[in-house]
């Protein structure tokens, strides 16, 4: 046990990342049976919508679970009236500042762990009341910031004194120990659960996971300072030439959001935006996301306690 | 003592960056002398002025120190006959490949450890007889790849027999113990040697970086596919003007070049291109070579030997 586990109500220091359309109440309910954090991301969704997601969760798994709120989304004063309405424990925050919710969330007893990419916001973050923060580096999938894990780790952890969660390019329990090493007292992990048992995503998102190796994945939208990370395809290199041309932001998501759409509910692999990590190249296989959970404890464990760890 | 340290025949697995004007005779031999391994950069100098460079090392140490052949440099080909002449016993090589050297070298029984930024890379130098290779990622300072250390050090090791020395990042003993647990044998550190008492670099040059937070650095020339990382300033606001305007390669590297000298030359940490990694920000005052490399081994060996990582 240590301050996450106690933070969270779980087994395992062990999340799954919020990934728009993929991180469902299936997904969330099987990290959540695995000991870890299950999370629901409402991004895109209606608050309706995501009541049935957590009623849904709340059927599959008697663990805590967690709902990701997009703070940019319209839909973000709806959800967290359902976040607290249907007792949530705990809710992580992405793309702004969740201070105008923090009051009634705080009020409600609901854990709150922002997503943060630099040592600025943290200590923001702290400050304004946040639970922990989970610090992403920029080898993660998806919306992405500057500063990559190995950097940003221990320079948050120096600066903050709530719990430290790390995120971006953890796919093994060396990831896990790497984190720990840094100061972390939890992890968060997104592209090992994207393309679990339990994922929405189909065969096609799959293999190509799969079959990534370290240099498979790319970066678009750093020149409207909407950087996000996905494997590289027809897609990826179509959204670079729009950066190139330098269209408007509208329609450099609007393309976006198209490719993000073809991902998931089509399968389509060239023309779809699949959010990965780096750590793609790392990852070879489909498995339940409570092995994963699992597995990732057992090998950190492996390292640290059967002194694995030879310096010279 | 490990592979490393048997392949270099230092005393710590501590090797200390080439930075091209700021890797000279002066810091590599307080490197050697203190333990680890430090490299004269030949980078924009002529086989003549290498020559002296050794020369003057070997004076000020007893120890082994390398010599980093820049290869796209026109000099390379008589850097190569000096550092065989000269029986120096290590290169590391950098911007291209070391194939056509290979043979001379490893004839002389000089030591070749590529630097590489990804798995393909690295297989490539093993398959050509390297003796290592060191794998940096992104965060680091100077010229960088797409991978961050996070993601590249656990996947080159997984990739490679010959040992591997993991750079990108490293400014305390946190990340020596990451590149430990990650696969890694050595490290190699710029930054951190860059401001060292012994470094050429000026007040103001130390005090940019002393100053740093995490969020200081900024990387230019991605565009015309040449990336490197600096302190943000005046000179890197004024290169990434240069890139949006599309400007050729050429008229982009003399503004580059202007900028690099600046920084050395004039101490000018405004016009000047200051490269430093991302590790600035943990970084906060000026030692001695020798007590840096104490330092690093100090606070790895306290986490792994204390018991220090605490999973949960």
């Amino acid at each position: 046990m240590n301050r996450v586990t106690k933070l969270l109500g779980t087994k395992y220091p062990i999340i799954q990342g919020a990934m728009q359309e993929v991180a469902t109440a299936e997904l969330a309910a099987a990290v959540s049976n695995g000991g870890g954090l299950g999370i629901i991301a409402a991004g895109g969704k209606t608050p309706q919508e995501v009541r049935e997601e957590i009623k849904k969760a709340r059927k599959l798994t008697k663990n805590p679970f967690a709902v990701n709120l997009m703070l940019m989304d319209r839909s973000t004063p709806g959800v967290v009236k359902v976040v607290i309405e249907e007792h949530v424990p705990v809710v992580t925050t992405g793309a702004g500042t969740p201070k105008n919710y923090m009051p009634d969330l705080k009020k409600a007893g609901i854990k709150v762990i922002p997503v943060i990419p630099n040592v600025k916001i943290a200590k923001k973050m702290e400050a304004l009341g946040a639970d922990a923060v989970i610090a992403e580096g920029m080898e993660g999938g998806g919306h992405i910031g500057e500063l990559t894990s190995q950097v940003l780790w221990p320079q948050i952890a120096d600066a903050i004194s709530i719990p430290l969660i790390a995120a971006g390019g953890i796919g093994d329990g060396r990831g896990v120990v790497n984190a720990f090493v840094a100061g972390a007292e939890g992890v968060q992990c997104g592209t090992i659960f994207s393309i679990s048992k339990e994922s929405p995503v189909g065969d096609n998102w799959r293999k190509a996971v799969i079959n990534a190796n370290d240099a498979s994945t790319v970066v678009v939208g750093h020149s409207i300072r909407d950087a996000s990370r996905a494997i590289q395809n027809k897609k990826t290199e179509q959204l670079l030439q729009l950066e190139n041309q330098k269209v408007s932001r509208e329609e450099f998501n609007s393309s976006m959001n198209v490719g993000l759409k073809n991902a998931v509910k089509e399968d389509d692999s060239e023309n779809g935006v699949l959010f990965s990590g780096e750590i793609s190249g790392l990852i070879s296989e489909s498995k339940p996301a409570a092995e994963i959970v699992k597995t990732l404890i057992e090998e950190a464990k492996n390292i640290v306690d059967n002194k694995k760890i030879e310096l010279f």
